[in-house]
């Protein structure tokens, strides 16, 4: 890992391939002395918990994309990625200004779901175009159903930011457009992409749950719909949603 | 290398890193039977050869920007490198539109110059954050000073556009900032950088021959400055800016 060692302060290591970082100073810390964000007082701390780790979320997506940009087979399939990137850094910046808005510091919302995003990023490093592919489809959508449930429970503006947040931008298509022709041409990837997709889901649960531990503003929002049973039914549309973009796949869930 | 052969029709290996590309369709070949882009009538050459040539430039300096990222030590870096590299976005998306309205594919016209590029980004694929801050300064002023050499011999209008497509993306104030500040704190990085710039250097002059050999149009531009002696006063005028960005860094050059 690298030689950083703030986890909660601004200045947090950012990648397992962080490399020699000798020289580089230290942010100046942005948080209070237990090392939670200092946020203003009108500022609801479920709804900066849910900025800070969507704006986070997608300055992943924007590095991932472009970089999986660089294992594209043809031009066309690298310059489609890369607008797909760049839209993902739009709404980076689209997230910055409503926190701007709010008095909220964007490094400090981000900062408390560095740790588990950047877990799950290292952890399922795709190894080729296909899985790489597949990750931004179904990771994407699974976490984007997610946020929508929470969305759901925001008012009215707050919501209607987040929403457009999440539109897709075109990944979907491209990605289930390419997979089934890959399927097509050899049958044989449908399985190893099958598995890979299985260990997707569970590296986003695990990461989740290590979230919803930590972050209990942001767990009430979900709490708040009230008994079990309505958290079961949450759970049960966001994985059937997700067997829907299987079967688009041509892949068994 | 990848195993797609095809390096003129519109379906090319982009990365050594290109990886299984089992099933991916080639794009459909846009190109005359000697793999030459075909242009309209009334498109100069000259001007299609540095606009795909820019094109590509654009798009891989948002894909390594992007990739470096990961490398990042602080948020805050990893957040200024990325609306770096999406604003090279833009500009790849510039050069499109410019392509669109003269009746060019843009594929076609990055196509000649995708071998030299990517041979040179993967010969200097940077090993640490430092390096990839020297590699986007040094090597991007070298590249745009070159670019704009040969801009100066185009008509106002394409002029204009290259010119406003070559135009710092607030790298230059950022990268001597934070080389600046990691040779303060340790000043044995000096010497590794300084021979790091030198490779690069090389590595970009040993292309763009290959580049030069190989595109007749382009080069009539920079020749139909005339004499030899107006060509070594360009190299000049290149090589006193590259001392003096060394200078900025606090490298030898």
């Amino acid at each position: 890992m690298a030689q950083t060692s703030q986890t909660r302060t601004g200045s947090v290591p950012t990648d397992a391939n962080a490399g020699t970082n000798a020289g580089t100073r230290a942010a100046a810390p942005t948080a209070d002395a237990a090392g939670e964000p200092v946020i203003p007082e009108a500022a609801d701390p479920a709804l900066v918990d849910l900025l800070g780790l969507l704006a986070f979320g997608e300055l992943t997506a924007f590095e991932r994309m472009a970089t999986d940009a660089r294992m594209a087979p043809a031009l066309a399939d690298k310059i489609a990625l890369g607008r797909m990137a760049a839209a993902e850094f739009a709404h980076f910046e689209a997230i910055e200004r409503e926190l701007t808005r709010l008095g909220v510091d964007m490094e400090q919302a981000m900062t408390p779901f560095v740790p588990a995003l950047t877990a799950f990023h290292n952890l399922t490093a795709p190894s080729d175009w296909l899985e790489s592919l597949v990750k931004a489809y179904v990771g994407d959508s699974i976490a984007a159903d997610f946020y929508r449930e929470i969305a759901g429970r925001l008012e009215p503006g707050p919501q209607a930011l987040v929403l457009s947040v999440l539109a897709d931008a075109g990944h979907a298509a491209f990605a289930v457009d390419r997979v089934r022709a890959a399927i097509d041409s050899n049958p044989a990837v449908a399985g190893r992409l099958a598995l890979w997709a299985r260990r997707l889901v569970g590296e986003a649960l695990t990461q989740a749950q290590r979230v919803a531990v930590d972050r209990d503003a942001l767990t009430s929002l979900l709490a708040g719909v009230g008994d079990l049973e309505q958290i079961a039914a949450i759970f049960n549309r966001i994985m059937a949603a997700h067997g829907r973009r299987m079967s688009a796949l041509g892949l068994s869930a």
